[in-house]
């Protein structure tokens, strides 16, 4: 199991409510796919929403993205944490 | 007090070593401007990097990071986490 951050751009006034409904949907099906969305940051005014996962792989975490219905636009391994 | 991710890009190979020495010179300085850097996570082969920290401001963060020799590319107030 590696750490992902995946960023969504285009999400410009995204509220606390549909956060938490777009972390939930993925936290509902993430076990398929052998992932754990830890945590979520989103910055409504730049519209940026970065997502830290545990998973196997980048593509595990686009298909849960994906079947959430929201698809990220970067994933980046973060092999590196301080 | 908010809380802030900036996104430093083209760390291309940045190492475990380099990343907690970036890390360290922000921490050594970070109370000049009220800033705590609370993690920081490091992609060495797309070069992308991501510091989360709490800060009164994006220019003190971006204060701390020019004088410990790191410019942000970016930075977000992510005022919304789950």
């Amino acid at each position: 199991m590696a750490q992902f951050m995946d960023v969504h751009h285009g999400m410009k006034g995204i509220t606390a409510d549909q956060l938490l409904e777009a972390h939930n949907a993925d936290l509902a099906i993430e076990e398929d796919e052998h992932v754990h969305f830890e945590r979520a940051w989103a910055d409504p005014a730049s519209g940026e929403v970065y997502c830290l996962s545990e998973a196997p792989s980048a593509e595990a975490v686009q298909r849960i993205h994906e079947r959430a219905g929201h698809r990220a636009d970067e994933i980046h391994e973060v092999s590196l944490i301080v």
